[in-house]
């Protein structure tokens, strides 16, 4: 444990723990017993178990002079993607916090961090029920691992069919051309470009606070939708992974990925714009799902509902042995040479 | 991800997953959809939830010079501590590893991990369900989240009660004396005494590959015992946080703790050790409980049927609002002056 912090782990975990903490045992969201034991005992209520775990590391995967408050948002929200592409109910989370020796310690720091981490958590409903504390030679290393619960069944990468269309909720790219800003903002080498003050405001909250797309995935899969990923690695490697796992191909449409109306003035039609941030910028934490044509009016009525735009944006093909690529971009009617997928540093 | 680590990392899954990995679905071990996905997808089957997560630094909780084989042991064992000390039984864990990169990778190191962290994870029935890999500027760590399962309650620290006997299983104090073995080795400043190179390596072998008492636990649990904890802290700080959460005192005393014949020899009746070690040194990983005396017979006939010693070394007493310690330590019929008690990073 970081020395002379103990008073406020406990406030963290009073403020987080969603009131099952302590030796009380019950308490809401199916937590028996919290944070203040060996380990978290949690009650499904008979429901199977969607689980996944993502680590970031300062100076890889946020900036060393990041707001706490937005990286206690993101730390959560890259959690919550996960089970929002599976179509699961997120209910439970563990936090470990490796964290560098300091003189001035942690105590303000950790409040905006709860800060940030509470306003998405009260909003999706998840408790911390445990994790660790420790101190660190190295940069601020944060590993979330969230728990959530599925009815009936959840949506997978391999699922997809032929003839399915290929959707992605919201907007791509904001995050990657923030990024892009973030470094020129920093002087650091980038990519240089022009943008208004208003549209890199808005660029940069959804860098900084991304929206997992929960309530819309599960009614998905309520809907019928069997195959759904999140895009944090950008577009085309995360929908090469769905290509990839059904074992089929895709035609997507470069024109037809969505933009905010931000990004689009930032692309202004350039080609290696559009390249560089929609298709293979990364977390955007939107969903990408497929599903057949039929599904269409029952899909239109939940992004309705849900206020979240989707869009279609390509097709799902039957696997071709002859073809080189496994997913043809297309650009104003002509085949694009792909361009290097890089991502980001998720593995599982 | 580390570059160039794809291949190696994906053995791991398949070596580490327990047969649900990939597309598949089904599986054993109640894996419906394995690494490979956004998240896992886990089937309870209606028994509640227990989990934990444990974070391990290189330089802090192990030395960098650690033979991998013997990280991936301890960093699973660890955990499934945790477990133990419920009464769970282990199913599923996720695990983060966050690599410092360099020139000659992580294929030899994977291997050396895994083979390590499978030994144990096929004794203990545990499968690999996911987790995260990500390059680091700092020292390697790792995340490690254990899932289990309890068909009938747990134990839990603050459930003890005043006539209960304090019990620890094995032996406590080999794994602390051997940290300070170890510091010699390397000629760090630390604490010197004398040991033949058998002690030394019976002591060394359980500070690197601790066995997590899970058998014990889960019998204890069925016979009635509702205290327990894991004794990874050092002794008296762990009996400290059961006496604090069940509002009681303890008299324990010190020439009771159960010493292996190793340490036994090094200690040499010198009082000074026997505080080093077992009553306030860590990672020992065996389980303190506490019960009524009427289940002293139950409690005998566990301990042999696991060939696992325990040792009454104490009792539990009202609260006294007089006392100036919670615990007493007595030596020789005498009440000893308490050490500081200092633990490990620990919070949750």
């Amino acid at each position: 444990m970081v020395d002379g912090e103990f008073a406020l782990i406990e406030q963290l975990q009073s403020k987080l723990g969603g009131g099952g903490g302590g030796g009380g045992g019950g308490g809401g969201k199916g937590v028996l017993l919290g944070i203040g034991d060996d380990a978290a005992w949690l009650d499904p209520a008979g429901q199977s178990l969607v689980t996944s775990m993502d680590t970031l590391v300062a100076g890889r995967h946020f900036f060393v002079d990041v707001d706490p408050a937005d990286l206690g948002w993101k730390a959560l929200a890259v959690n919550l993607s996960d089970l929002a592409a599976m179509g699961a109910q997120p209910r439970w989370c563990l936090l470990s916090l490796a964290l560098p020796v300091r003189a001035e310690g942690y105590s303000q720091w950790l409040q905006a961090f709860v800060e940030g981490w509470r306003a998405l958590a009260e909003s999706a409903d998840v408790a911390l029920v445990g994790g660790d504390t420790v101190a660190t030679d190295g940069p601020l290393t944060l590993s979330v691992t969230v728990l959530g619960v599925a009815e009936q069944g959840v949506m997978r990468r391999d699922a997809a069919h032929p003839g399915d269309l290929i959707w992605v909720t919201g907007t791509l790219g904001d995050a990657a051309a923030a990024l892009d800003l973030a470094f020129m903002v920093r002087s650091m080498p980038g990519y240089d470009f022009a943008c208004s003050a208003a549209q890199s405001e808005t660029l940069e909250a959804r860098r900084l606070r991304p929206d997992p797309r929960l309530d819309f995935g599960r009614a998905a899969l309520a809907a019928g939708v069997a195959c759904a990923m999140d895009c944090s690695d950008g577009f085309l490697a995360d929908l090469s992974h769905i290509v990839k796992a059904s074992g089929l191909r895709a035609r997507v449409n470069l024109e037809h990925l969505p933009l905010s109306p931000a990004l689009r003035d930032c692309i202004d039609q350039d080609l290696a714009r559009l390249q560089r941030w929609p298709l293979t910028g990364g977390d955007d934490y939107e969903l990408i799902f497929c599903a057949p044509p039929s599904l269409t009016p029952s899909l239109i009525n939940i992004a309705h509902s849900c206020a979240l735009p989707i869009t279609a944006v390509g097709q799902m093909l039957p696997a071709d042995p002859q073809a080189t690529e496994s997913v043809d971009i297309y650009w104003q009617e002509q085949l694009l040479a792909l361009p290097d997928i890089r991502g980001h540093q998720h593995v599982f």
